[in-house]
Formats: C-alpha cells, structure tokens, sequence
C-alpha cells in the first residue's frame, strides 16, 4: 500500500487495522496521528516513503476523509511528514535522530555536588506530620479560625478580584509588608520600614535568599550545635564550609579563636529561643556577637521563629533591633503563629544593603500567592492576627505546664527539662543509658512524634541525649497516658538493661 | 538616686521624668523597661550600677510597685541587670561590646557574586503590570472563574480543614500531582506517573530547581536567543556558563561545533512555542538534540509554558514523549492556563534521576499552599480546568484574529508577524529604522505593556528588532484604536526621521 522509495518493506497493518471506536476510546482522529507518529519513528515507515493518500487510507479505515486530512495536516506542522504536489512523504529525519529513537539508553544520573551533599543530610530529618500528637513545631491546627479566615479570603478576592490574580511584586505585597513592618516594629523591637521586607516562602526560603544575596561557594558559616536543620540545609545548597558552634544555657558559645581561625560570612542564630534547646542569648553575648561580626563583615540571620508565644514575662526583643545599623538579616514566619501550609515567612533586610539587593532579588522572585497575602495583611491590619496571638499563648501555657507536670509526676526517669520560658516545645534532657533516636522511632509506631534531641546535632556529644516534645498540636489532658507510653518505651530500649538482659 | 559604684555620675532624670499616659501611650510597664534598656545600653546606667527599689522607684514614677518588679524580673531574665541579696544592679556588659553599642558603623555592603551577576542582568526586565493591554504572557484575569473557584477552595477546606493547615509533602500534594500526571499523559503525550512530579513555585521555581540538582558552578548552559529571560536569570544564579543560541522559524539552531567547543550540562528549549518568536522546534531537531544530549550526557529543560493554547490543529505534542527516557526535565504552569499569582508550576523528572534526586529536593521544598495545591487537583479531576481551557482557547484565538487583523488594517508600517499558531502573544518584527526600545517605553506611558523583541536576546542582531504583543489580556475590539497608536508612537521615534528633522 505504501510506495517505499527506499526499498524497504513497510509494514501496511499498521494503517490497516481498525482504529478503537465507542466509550473510552481516544477520538479517532488522535489515534491515527498517534499511530502515524509511531511508525515513523519506529522507523516502520522509512523516510522518503510516500503516505497513502488520504481517499484511500479513509476508505481503508473506514473513517471519514476529513479526519486523514486533519491528520496529514498536523503531521506536517509537526514535522513528522512533508506535503508537496506528489502526496505527503515521511520527513527526511537524519540517521543519528532515527537511531537515538530506537536505540535508547538511559541518561546519566544526576550529579550536581549540591544533591550529593544534600543527599548526605538527609537521614536526620523531621517526620512532619503535623497530625500525631507531640510533633515539635506545629501549632493548634484544630485551633485556628478557619472560618475568619475564609471570610477574610472572600472579602480580599472580591474586593479586588483581577489584582489579586494577576503578577504581583516581587518582593511581595506592598499592603503585607507594610502591616509585617508595624508589627514587628511595635511587637518585636526590629527597626524596620515595609521598603526592607522580603516576602519569602516561609522561613526557609528566606534562609536561601540570604545565602544567595551574602555568600559565595566555599564561604565560612557558623550554625548552632544542635540547632535548626533547615540552616544546614539551606548552607549546604550555597556549598558553604559549615562550622559547628556549641550552644549552652545562655545560647551559642563563640570559642575565643574562631573568629580568626575561621571568620564567618553568616552566623545564624535562634537568639530569643533557640531551637530546640530553648535557650535565650545572653544580653552579654548578644552585643559580643554583634561588635565582632560588624568588624568582622560577618552577617547574622536572626531566626525569630516563635518567640511571639512567651510563656513568662513580655516577649524579649529582637537582637535585630538592639544598636542602630546591626549586621541582622531578621526572618520570621507565620508558620507557627498562624498556619504551616500556609507558608509566608518573610525576612528585614538591613539597611546598608537592602536598596543594592533589590534588584538581584527581583530577578529571583516572581511574587505571587497575593490572595493570601493581602488576607494575611487585613488579619493583621484588623487586629484579628494579635487576638489569635493571644488566644494561643494562653492555650501553649496551658499545655506546657500540662506536658511539665506530666513529665514529673510520670516520666519515672531522671531527666531535665530544658528552656521552656516560650514557644511550642520542651525539650527534655535523658541520661545516656536511653537512646532518643530508639525511643522516638518506636514512638512513631505508637502514634506519638516527638524528636531526638541528638538528631539535632552536628556533632552530637553525650549531653545531646533527649526528647524534643512539642506541646502545641496536643490536647493537654493527652499527656499524662502519652509521657507513661514514652516512659514504657525508654525503660523498654534502655541501653544497659539490655545489654543485662542477654545471655554473655 | 542610683548608687553608682563606679562612682560615674548616674542621669537620674532618665528614671525620674514621667511615664506618658493616656490612649495611644505604650502601657508604662512596657516604657519603664524600654528606658531601662537604652539607658544601659548607652551606658547612663553603667555595669555595677544599682538601679532604686522597686518601693523607691514606684513612687518617684508614681506607678505601681508591681510593675516596676515586672520590669526589674524583665531586664533580668533578658541579662540587662542582676538581681541578688543586695538588690538589682546592673550587668558587666563587655567593654568592646557596650563599645560598639555606642559607636555604631554601619556594615559592609553584600558582596555575593551571585547578587552581582543579577543585578547586571535586570535592566533587561519586563514590567509585569498585567493589568496593562498588551502585556505578553499573561491571561484573560477577567474571565478567570473567581466564583467556582472560591467555591472549589471552600469545599476543600470544609472537607479537611486540619489537613489542609498542615506541612505537606515537600515535592506538592499527592492529589495534585496525580491530577497532573493524569493530564499531561492525556493532553501533552508526556510520559510520567505523580512520583515523578515536583510542584514548584512556577516555572521559575522549576528551573531553580533543574540547576541545583543537575548543575555545578561553571557548568555550560545553552538556551535560546531570544528566549525567556527568566531562564537567564536561574542559570545565572546557579552561576553557569550562559551559550545563547539563535532561534529561527523551526526553534533553536545548534552550530556543527558547539556540542565539542562548548558541551553543555543544560539546555533550556520552549520547543512547542517557542518565547517569544513562536517557532515549533522541527521534528528533525527534536530527535537530533534528544540523541546528541544523550550521548554528551546533557539535560534538556522542556518549557512547556504555554502549549495549551494552540490555535491551529491539535496541540504539539511535548518533546519529552517522544522517546522512552528522553534526556528531559519537563517543566509547566498554570500561571497562563489559570492565572499568574496562583504560582503552581511543576517538573516532571526523568525516570533515570527521579529516586536519587528526591532526597535533596526534600531537604530544599517545604511543601505548602495545600489548600491552593488540593483545590487545584479538584478542578483538573471534575473538569472544570479543561472546560476553562476550551473557553480561553475560544477567547484568545478570536483575540489574535483581531489583533492579526488590526496590524494589517492599522500598523502601516512593513512589519513581518511570527509564529502565532498558538499561546498568548504574536511577536511583530519591525524595520531597524523603528527602535523597538523607544516604542515600548513611550507605550507605557500611554497605558500599553508590549515588550521589546531586543530584550529578549542576548546578543541582540539587527532582526531582533519588534513588538512582543500579547492579547491574552486585551479585548479584541480594542486592538484598532492600540495598534493606531503604537503606529503613530513607532512613526515618531523612527530613526531615520528623526536625523533627517534635525538640522545637521
């Protein structure tokens, strides 16, 4: 049936088969370009090799004339056939492109040195199941005003329903920023104007922005040890040379050489409550710190986390806000005080570089997410933000005072409750005989998430035994059953009992 | 007042003037504690210092006790002062670090190379006010289904309301990225399953993510010229080598030698319509560039951002389809099929990386906007999407036969129009009298958003010169009354008539 200039044999069932007609079927006119296309490149039809014309093929297949011609038509624009006076060829496709599309091998894996580095960090992360209870970082997720924020969703789409789909800034929207710059300036002691705030996808990416604006591969970045997983990771996608930094009672330690020996391009910090130990930087440390990294041109991320939910006393102030001009990049969230999914975080630019920044910043950001945006800046604007604030803060007092006495009266093991001043967490310190990765990955099977304090480290040194609980996504009067369950399964994995236990 | 060890005259005006009081004032225990602070901080109240008692200080400030004590417990738990047996004194802060309290120097500018790089690219940026006629790339946001599409969000919200709140997986929803598997095996032949399916923060999120996971610093990228310009800036900032490869009527055009001179690690096609000129990459150019990427271990980035919209024929089916295991990081959005501030876009990964790259792409997304992404998945699943894309498809053909039509009635001026079987713009190539940069400017000011041909290119030739018009957003009845207007804004920036005006 088809006129083979080349001399090959083609295989004509291909076109002759009946097409699939009735319910599920593809429409018939998508199945003969399909089949058409595969031929080609199978080479079944061979290049130069002459199509039937379409009065035949309609014939053949009993479809009608029109659907060949639409077909042929696509065929052409597609490159796959030529039409000319003589009938509709198959396209002249070189030798190398038809071998490729026979033989096909698989392509190389891939082999960036930022995956491999950042394969290598994956093993100590987070479940984040936000749903099993004692899951550190989430929030009273059954708590929050759904049906406000609906609302306040609806009432920013109608108000403005073309603007809020369109492209946005890339820095996020004007009306957020300058409600987050109130804020923070009234609530948090940081010294800001909307002009130097960064809309980001959530604390994260502002993490990321700061390594991308700050740092070039290779350059030196201090963490704290243990600490916030999330810094590593963003450090190690900016390929920089992470250096360890203990952290005591009064937050992170600087040993007295390590500003020569290994002078920082960023120092990032948990300073207000730090993360997961619940230490607050000492005043002392917090004006060392900032004195030695502005003459070192070292930067200091400023990770304000949850410090909105102190539990005693007035919130401490940001470090951001403590001197005029400090070398703070401050980053914040609403992750914990409204909702993680919700992901907006956003990050105060210091002054000295935040009108060079733009434009790098525009280049990487597209904006977007404005609805949220502009519902977030009315919840703001409105007051209904600060009184879900304050509404949690009593509900987390409640539950960490519930988890406290939960721990003392049913924990039956020596243990030291560590921080807990704020926040959404305690972190509880265990003697070496039980292991915290054991207890938390049976945990997991029990329908109980807390962390392993020493999945938090670097470096992880005897101290760094223990339990991070978090008591914001659990009912108070859960406690008590869900501290004897820990405390059945830590007297269960107890290193020393165990090793008694065997047969020598 | 303060007994001053040091014997440094204390400013006890600093205590002993009044608390402000009355509405707007902050609340006195709040003033009483921010004083404190700068006074210490700036050395007036000197390390050692004893602050009065709590009794002293209540009645020189007529206020009550207990708030002073809260303050006092305040400046203690945050290491301003040290409470003991003899009363409240102030803490030795470090003399370098009260010193640089004092004297503050602002810090130094940032200095990444990344940052540097971007910020030479931005003049080249487009103005993204879509609510402008004209703009290029961006949809018919007044037809966009607001009210289903509050109503979709609503019942996803009803429907898991905790859920929805939460962290989510960090490569998108599971019902999303089945939904969109679903679709492109349908409707843009791509060969995928949902684990292969990344969402991401619109293309751009995508493209970020191709050059972290396949790319090291100084690796050569090879893209289109004129092409997308946010392609440009993703590869600039993974700091790659940039090839720009000129583009004719069949897509991009790969000169004999590059692929030894200047083997690349990434190259960045829009093969189905290509940004801006329209061209649809030639069959025999798909396969030899599938085959060749293959052998020289390369990775094509399909950007598949507008396709949908096909004006001629059925949609061209995507590159990635036509082999098995074709070399390609297929990237799409629904920034142009739904609307640009949803910010959902998505890679499908090659099968050969897929499992090895989804540990580092944990440790980079967080997840989130679930309510966004689940409500997404519904209207692909009920029909809604595809019912969308039928009657936008019905809207913009009839919106580029009306724009065809008045630069033929209108334009008066040779002009040569691209591409155009499909998308949301037509690029217009102009005379090189005619300055395509001088005509889009002066457009602004006239309240149009057409983009410069030239901006797009890198290197920009003497055919790079023209209109980049979209009529996504632009009602056909408009065109005649635009197209008058920018014929009379090209007629008086021309070149030649200007020089001829002048006097010489």
């Amino acid at each position: 049936m088809i006129n083979n200039t080349v001399g090959e044999p083609a295989d004509t069932s291909l076109l002759s088969s009946p097409l699939l007609r009735g319910p599920g079927a593809l429409p018939r006119q998508r199945q003969l370009i399909q089949r058409l296309k595969q031929a080609i490149l199978a080479g079944q039809l061979p290049a130069g090799g002459k199509l039937p014309s379409s009065r035949t093929l309609s014939e053949e297949l009993d479809i009608s004339r029109n659907t060949v011609l639409i077909a042929y038509e696509q065929l052409t624009a597609e490159g796959y056939v030529i039409a000319d006076r003589q009938g509709t060829r198959v396209a002249p496709l070189s030798a190398a492109a038809s071998s490729a599309a026979r033989h096909a091998a698989p392509a190389a894996a891939p082999s960036s040195a930022t995956a491999t580095r950042l394969t290598r960090i994956v093993s100590a992360r987070h479940a984040h199941d936000g749903s099993l209870p004692m899951t550190p970082g989430t929030p009273a997720l059954t708590q929050f005003p759904v049906n406000a924020w609906r609302r306040a969703q609806d009432r920013a789409l109608q108000t403005a329903p073309a603007t809020v789909l369109g492209y946005g800034h890339p820095l996020g929207e004007p009306a957020l920023r300058e409600a987050i710059a109130q804020y923070l300036r009234v609530s948090r002691g940081v010294r800001c104007e909307a002009s130097r705030i960064v809309i980001t996808e959530g604390a994260q990416g502002a993490l990321a922005l700061c390594v991308q604006l700050l740092t070039n591969p290779g350059d030196t970045a201090w963490l704290e040890d243990p600490g916030y997983r999330g810094a590593k990771s963003a450090f190690h996608a900016g390929d920089l040379d992470v250096v360890a930094m203990r952290v005591d009672a009064d937050g992170i330690v600087i040993p007295e050489g390590a500003w020569t020996a290994q002078p920082p391009r960023l120092i990032q910090i948990t300073p207000t409550h730090q993360y997961p130990t619940g230490a607050v930087l000492s005043l002392t440390r917090r004006l060392d710190l900032l004195a030695r990294a502005r003459r070192a041109g070292a930067w200091i991320i400023e990770d304000d986390y949850d410090s909105e939910f102190r539990h005693q006393g007035e919130p401490i102030a940001a470090m951001q806000g403590l001197l005029p001009d400090a070398p703070v990049l401050y980053v914040g969230t609403f992750s914990k005080t409204m909702f993680p999914a919700l992901r907006l975080g956003f990050l105060v630019l210091p002054e000295a570089i935040a009108s060079q920044a733009t434009p790098s910043i525009v280049e990487m950001l597209r904006g977007g997410h404005r609805l949220e945006q502009l519902t977030m800046a009315a919840f703001i604007e409105n007051g209904q933000f600060s009184r879900h604030l304050g509404r949690m803060r009593r509900l987390y007092r409640e539950r960490q005072a519930a988890l406290r006495e939960a721990l003392a009266a049913h924990l039956g093991i020596d243990h030291e409750v560590l921080g807990g001043h704020s926040g959404l967490h305690l972190t509880v310190r265990l003697p070496p005989a039980f292991s915290d990765v054991g207890i938390v990955e049976q945990s997991r099977r029990l329908g109980m998430n807390p962390s392993a304090l020493s999945s938090f480290a670097i470096a992880p040194l005897a101290e760094d035994n223990g339990l991070v609980i978090g008591y914001g996504n659990t009912a108070a009067e859960r406690f008590p059953a869900l501290v004897r369950r820990i405390r059945d399964l830590a007297l269960g994995s107890r290193r020393d009992a165990t090793a008694d236990a065997r047969p020598r």
